[in-house]
């Protein structure tokens, strides 16, 4: 199997003509299709309808394509959108396309494999706790077995979308008497990303299964994921997932590789996954560099200590621009300096997604040698 | 004469406790304090109250220090703050102080030389207009000779403070007939910077006079000043100056360098100028670096092409987060990650200052073999 | 032909449930309805894409009710929806369907009468200039015959959506030499509005033609249209215009009324229209008369003095919350508190709507009697 | 005794020029200031400084005229500033002040009666918690008992003012083990209103003391002070108390009177308590009794079921603007219709102050007879 990664810039929700250039020209076979990541030009918080608006585009497009109902292609295909383009960030999609067949010829190198998996329906009382957990891990164990990657280490990324509630759903569960995990829309986005989390840690081993407690949660931040990247949004009643690693089992020039943030100053990480990959941003990636990158994504956090390195931030004292939109647009434009790069996917909400304060960075990219 | 420069963290504008400390501590004479420029927590607006607050709590400070009046401070002493401190930026104040008398001694290297000017109070009629940009440059050019600094290209930063009008100044002064430059609030904020610029250009020689015409501003974007920072704010009725630059009848082991921003991504410029000053990031400065660093002035716009590398951005579309609090936290994001400093002066509203699009970045720095 | 307007609350764009009940049930046939208006809980600004989001749900679901295609319902039914529910607004749809064929029996009073009209493609060109301006006057004369509406004071509410520019199309145009009125996407969304409303006000003798002057737009804001409601957004490519009034040749139990909206604090006019339509705040309007309330159409506008009643006002000095959404929660709010009703359409920027600093508002109700 | 109050429309926190003005002219005798109470133009959230710098200009100003010293002005007179003027809104402030010693002439009817008093320092383990609670009522009582009003029926307005926590305070405090009530600045906002409202309820008999409990405290909202008005911000230490009623031992023009609002469409509320003092809003107040109107003071929230009368409202889940602002600029306008005057202190936050997910208004005005 081979894993194609194309990206396109996508400003407005409705208007996805550059994927339907690429499907009507054969650069992608719609069927092929298995996922789709993205930034859309929303608030990325709980009223960010773009995130929505752009699956509903893409599943029509796909649909008109394939001859699938719209509905089937959203049952297959994961459209994991994040909103919130701060700063320098480009509104784009990066479209995941699997090609069977070709794994027993030529390169024999691990390369770039690709996996997909959905949990079942999950209710307001499950959201953020026991239950959003345990699915998801049974959901990502499933991923890495279908991605044929046999060790946890190989897994480079693993991005989820899950559900979270609105001020109305949260009011309607609490007149039920059902208990919710936050009593915000806010928070409840919060727990939707940890509960998924701290489902990708215990799937790949990182906390182990036996230890886990939920009191962990939102709590104990030395424990986390270090490839988990964690989204949620009102648009999704399932988790869905996207799981990339390297495997000798596919083919192809792509590669990923990821290091952790250690905080939102953490230039040393971004340098170190583009040299890990073969890339040498002095400062910046030069254009030879810059094309070599298929894909970048980006966890960060407003450090919940009200500091960065000792110095106090206002992130999380600002009453008018909310945090994530603070951590998305700096961290964002740190990453862009050093690739040269603004289509990035960047996304805030760290918790238990690498250490605490600061997030990760996963890339892909096409061999140097190549 | 010797310059002093001293940062210090001020989260909120009321409590200045930190300069308090070091005026009882005798670190700096209150009588000797020539200007103070600075970042405050506000939203870098015109609704922004942080900045006239800090000037008000500032100025009580040394007045009970000096002896002075509150007045008499504040028109000797330039208070120059720019609000907003998006992303991971500190609120922060640098506090320049002048020791005279000890020129003829020791190192006979130019060293960092700082001077103040003032314009007499500007007209709504004035503003963003012909008057404020004569106005400006006379005042620069008599900081120049006050700091002793004889070539323009040994000028490497000139801040410059200037009023600005609300919507309620706007519609008295159209109600009287009085024209003004901008029909909104924001609008007026942007031509005072202009104004601004231009008079920094025409004093040192960037635009010859004789060039010069009204009809450039806000529009001729190829006419810049490479070292002006201009800002506006309705808590000034004239226009503040600082000048910075280096100078052989100064002393001491401070000096300053400056670069262009190219644009949002310019990393480069970021590098270069640290290295300009015998600072270098690999990629950020390492500990022993940082600690010479004594104070970075960066002023950043977002693109008015709505692109940043032909990739489109969304700053000048957003509707619930203003511009420059879009750029402000994206470019002040990426010195830190180079410098490892969040205690950055970074400046919205590059409008002719700096390459269009991008902006320019001061640094004083101790000498690195000192 | 009898007018048929039934609202349903929908709180998210991609959600149309409601309306797919009622078509499901046959309350309303898919086939017959004529245009939508609603408000979507966007910013109601220029990056607001819920109104294309409800755009695309809509056509899709009655393009799946009527075998027609998606394009198809886009080109025949206008769906103008103002983006920003702040305060105590909700979220909702107006449908309008038209039923032929009974005009001849029953009651020959006249009774709600509604028709549609688009205009051409509109260039960047023409946008908020006289281009925009008579487009729209030709097609509201239009929409006035279709709805065989004699005399313009019948008409008491012209709804037009127009177009606006996005920061990238501004520039392009300029890089094309293409002059476009306002320099950026906020002042473009204005420029829009204020073409659209000239254009209703010369066809319906508001304004003399020979008397119009392009230099009258957003300077003489003593010529307005008294029953223009005019949008604008990135979504649509032509101005869609819905125009309602009463009709000796239409019949139904509906009436519509309006009344001028002289400033933020006018109840005066709000009672007033629902006392036309024979309905008593008291202060508010009971339980029966508001089950009589079929629609109410609101549109305002910070007062550009910075003033109400001589006491400032802050929407227009605000940096972190536009002034379109500071009036539209404000005089929303004051609306539902006279009529008990939250379903309200509230629209900003009504500069040449109404009178300077006010506006305008429209209600449909049932007839007292009846 | 006679209670004087005078409101100043003071636009920007660093002009207090009208009540110098006052104070020059002798209407106000600066040494028989008691309280003052007022909207600044910030955003009334945490990081609204606007507060803290109006605090600052009149205390500076009242100090140079009493020859007092800042401090002492400080401990002496509560300075109690709601950010947030959203909508139609007005910055101003209400000046109380007390004339001596007249009591035994004239007029025999109970008057506008006025006490303040201040709790202890409240440390991070007292805000929102217990602690406060019981500070809170101790200083109500006293203040009722300075007051010389006996029954809880006649305090008809309780303005309280405490401290809150910031990110960083909060993050101090949890590294020293210290729990706090919230774990983020947006939450210890509230849980403080919530404690001095309490505070209010059990000093009034409002709420049994017996039957208190801290766990009714954000949970229990059928318990609540009718009277109770709270804000929180970071620019106070301790809370900070003024107490309104009707007390016989008063002498003046002057009358109080409150009545709670059910929810934000509570129109009704609005016209009766105008009518408890004898003004008739038809629909609005005409200019004679406007100018009888001495003060309004409303509190509001955004209803927490995420409807206001069985329809959404989406103040909950906007990310971009705080719910605090959305139900401000509703209430506010509502309000200002009804009375025509757009001075009023309107305050969010009404957690167990008024009915839940409503509010309550207090109404100062003269006789209508005199």
């Amino acid at each position: 199997m081979r894993a194609l990664v194309h990206r396109f810039t996508l400003t407005d929700p409705g208007n996805v003509e550059p994927l339907a250039a690429a499907l009507d020209a054969g650069t992608i076979a719609p069927g092929r299709i298995v996922a789709v990541i993205g930034k859309t030009p929303g608030n990325g918080l709980v009223n960010d309808y773009t995130r929505g608006y752009l699956s509903q585009s893409l599943a029509l497009l796909i649909a008109a394509h394939t001859g699938e109902t719209v509905t089937a292609v959203t049952a297959r295909v994961p459209f994991i959108f994040s909103g919130g383009t701060e700063g320098v960030l480009t509104p784009h999609i990066t479209v995941f396309s699997v090609v069977p067949g070709d794994g027993e010829t030529g390169d024999s190198r691990p390369a770039l494999a690709v996996a997909t998996a959905f949990t079942g329906p999950l209710e307001p009382s499950d959201i953020g706790r026991g239950g959003q957990v345990r699915a998801t891990a049974d959901a990502v164990r499933q991923a890495m077995r279908q991605a044929r990657i046999e060790r946890p280490e190989d897994v480079h990324f693993v991005q989820v979308k899950g559900p979270c509630l609105t001020a109305l759903a949260i009011s309607q569960a609490h007149a039920r008497g059902v208990p919710t995990a936050g009593d915000s829309p806010d928070k409840s986005m919060a727990w939707s990303r940890v509960a998924s989390a701290f489902g990708v840690a215990l799937a790949l081993g990182e906390i182990d299964e036996q230890h886990f407690d939920e009191s962990m949660m939102l709590r104990d931040f030395s424990r986390y994921s270090g490839v988990a990247s964690c989204s949620s949004g009102v648009e999704v009643a399932v988790n869905e997932i996207v799981l990339l690693g390297n495997s000798r089992h596919w083919r192809g020039p792509l590669r990923i590789a990821h290091r952790p943030m250690r905080d939102a100053l953490d230039i040393t990480g971004v340098v170190d996954v583009l040299e890990d990959l073969g890339l040498s941003p002095r400062p910046q990636l030069a254009a030879d560099d810059q094309r070599k990158l298929a894909a970048v994504f980006v966890k960060c956090e407003p450090d919940r200590s009200g500091t960065v390195r000792g110095q106090p931030h206002t992130m999380l004292n600002d009453g008018d621009m909310h945090a994530q939109r603070h951590i998305r647009g700096a961290v964002g434009a740190l990453v862009a300096g050093v690739t040269g790069d603004t289509r990035l996917f960047v996304s805030g909400g760290a918790e238990h997604q690498g250490p605490d304060g600061g997030g990760m960075i996963a890339v892909i990219a096409h061999r140097s040698e190549s």
